[in-house]
């Protein structure tokens, strides 16, 4: 096959971006929210995938199986158990959407509540997946002030009732309460009935990002909001990626039905069937020892990275320790500069996602960076901080001393 | 949770409309590319998971695994081998991108070729679905005369020639050629010979969708279009729904690396692993096997389904013996109305595809309907049959006589 055809002359205007092609991942991979390979658990897979085949491989034969477009009905009814058990929630199998990952939930989302020209309120750092779907829909995205709790509700509100006198009625305020991205808070109960509240009297709805809430290592975590009085406004959005496996491409989210019912009509064909099965039957069996186990190793996987950064970085890198979750928040001093940082280590092998990227406003983490602990071996988190810290020395001067011993 | 916030008065303008809950299928289920159950190769795919996922399994912890935005590298394999062996094709990996059904597959088609006022050729009769997303883009959709051996290319040349004298280019020719959905002709290779021709001289594209190529039950079938000399313009669709099973959602397209790129761009998320590496082991060692079993039982069904009108409609029931595929295309008299009959048979659970949906002029087709023979059982076939042509009786006068005995 050749080029002859010039059907790039034939495209659409407008169409996003393209990517490099592929040539696999860096040697130090610390970016995205890959996942700990050895917490695949393969042996469980294989045996839910035997059972749930024999139990109802045949229904794979018709679209949407036995389910219809809300997707498989066993994993809704793994999901609203979850829910109920684990983030106190009372969902029905007919308030549960099943998506492509959490990427599509938020798509899906953004398509019937957003228009070009609308605001939406994120925390000032964020996802960047969920920022820059907003934008690319022309949607003007205003950020909220975090401090170590998580959103500052008080200068929330105030911000809110600025943007209501001015005019403008923010669509949503998207959050990521339990485990924030990037900074790995976690919003208190009193902050989360606030958050209700100054919302719900405004008229704004919430998106409720929960995509990292099974990974707190503390047990005594806060409900959902959509499980609190007065979460009439809160659509919750959880993720297999980040306690099965990103490449499963699994998501889902919950909503009243009238909400659910518009998606369905935006979402095309549906998600595949096979993922839906296994993992609910894998999941309805040992969620908890599964879950548990992944834990354990992630949060070794994290002390490793703290003493990485500790023995390489020394007091050049400031970051607080993360309750759970698989990522790291680090500030690096006001000289550097980490989309160039990014760019340098990459050339070496090291990996990692510059603060400006996950920054409502990019030069608010100019020198703040994102590692991303679970999918490194202990032994390359340690080799890849040790050989970052070299070549931000050598681009920048910084860290100045390593282990107590000056470069 | 209740519907106490308002959501429907915040949604974007414009949005696709809403469908009923769903209720399950009905009793007499011939709608749809739904597929035979018996043929789910549920141990295969029992066993075939546990092949790949102790070989490759941890692979899942990262985003698109260890292959990259075009699918997993196993599945592009098992594909490139498959269609230079069945089709005639040289793709190599790089070529070929996995997408969620070929349903994903045709919208990121439309969506990086076309804008809304564009026009896209599509046979006169087609595949609904197709029609639906051009449609829902602003696409001026315009018929191609089929004959019993698909288009009629002659007729299409003077159309184009017609179209492009007026100033319009059209985007691309729609072409079903292999098992044409839903007419079930076969375009010979003279005629994929000129319908190249006569579309590269005018700088037109192709988009050729062989979702029903592997279904041929004649074994001397014509290689696809692209794999003949002058291809460089068609985009090459296919699909596992009507060779393995719908609800995995595994559809692919075959297009030069320009083109693929930019639809990873538009992609979004990606499509889930597990469907990929288990149906690439399981084609792997099993297609042939696979679908020459599967074969069989939907020639078998068309037989029943054939039997079952000639004895229920007589001679009221025009059409064409299927060489492939699994459906069949019936002319009633002009007195029937399909969209009525079909709202009718409905109530008495008679579910089936009326003509006008699956026509570009819906009133060509006002008596046809299209029934899907792959799902029902041979006794379903037979009863839902007669019962359709019970209530065809009742609401029309036709047919007038069944089984050589008058009603």
């Amino acid at each position: 096959m050749n080029d002859a055809f010039d059907f790039e002359s034939r495209f659409a205007k407008g169409l996003p971006v393209t990517q490099p092609k592929w040539s696999g991942f860096a040697e130090y991979n610390f970016i995205g929210g890959h996942n700990d390979p050895e917490s695949i658990p393969v042996e469980g897979l294989i045996e839910a995938t035997a059972r749930v085949l024999r139990r109802r491989g045949q229904t794979l034969a018709t679209y949407n199986q036995d389910s219809g477009p809300l997707g498989d009905i066993e994993m809704r009814q793994f999901l609203a158990g979850k829910l109920a058990k684990f983030r106190g929630m009372s969902a029905g199998e007919n308030e549960i959407l099943v998506t492509s990952g959490s990427g599509q939930a938020l798509e899906l989302i953004n398509q019937i509540l957003c228009e070009p020209g609308d605001t939406v309120i994120m925390e000032e750092f964020t996802y960047q997946g969920a920022m820059n779907r907003l934008r690319a829909r022309g949607v003007n995205v205003i950020g909220a002030k975090l401090d170590n709790g998580g959103l500052d509700i008080d200068a929330l509100a105030v911000q809110l009732d600025e943007l209501v006198k001015s005019g403008t009625l923010p669509k949503f305020v998207y959050t990521i309460p339990t485990v924030q991205n990037p900074t790995s808070s976690v919003l208190s109960v009193e902050r989360r009935r606030k958050l209700l509240d100054i919302t719900g009297e405004r008229g704004i709805a919430i998106v409720e990002d929960e995509c990292y809430a099974d990974l707190l290592w503390d047990e005594t975590w806060p409900s959902s909001m959509m499980a609190m009085v007065g979460s009439e406004h809160v659509i919750h959005v959880g993720s297999f990626s980040k306690y099965l496996a990103p490449a499963l491409r699994l998501g889902y989210l919950v909503a009243p039905w009238s909400v659910l019912n518009q998606m369905i009509a935006c979402k095309g064909g549906g998600t595949g069937a096979l993922e839906q099965m296994v993992v609910a039957d894998f999941m309805q069996n040992q969620y908890e020892a599964h879950v548990n186990g992944l834990k354990e190793r992630l949060k070794a996987k994290r002390d490793v990275l703290i003493e990485a950064l500790e023995a390489n970085f020394g007091t050049a890198a400031e970051f607080g320790v993360p309750p759970g979750g698989i990522y790291l928040w680090i500030k690096l001093p006001p000289e550097v500069d980490t989309l160039q940082l990014a760019d340098a280590a990459l050339k070496q092998g090291v990996a990692f996602n510059p603060g400006p990227q996950w920054s409502v406003d990019p030069d608010a983490a100019r020198s703040h960076l994102r590692i991303c602990f679970a999918n490194p071996s202990e032994q390359a988190l340690r080799d890849g901080v040790a050989k970052l810290a070299q070549i931000c020395f050598e681009e920048t001067g910084i860290p100045p001393r390593s282990a107590n011993v000056s470069r």
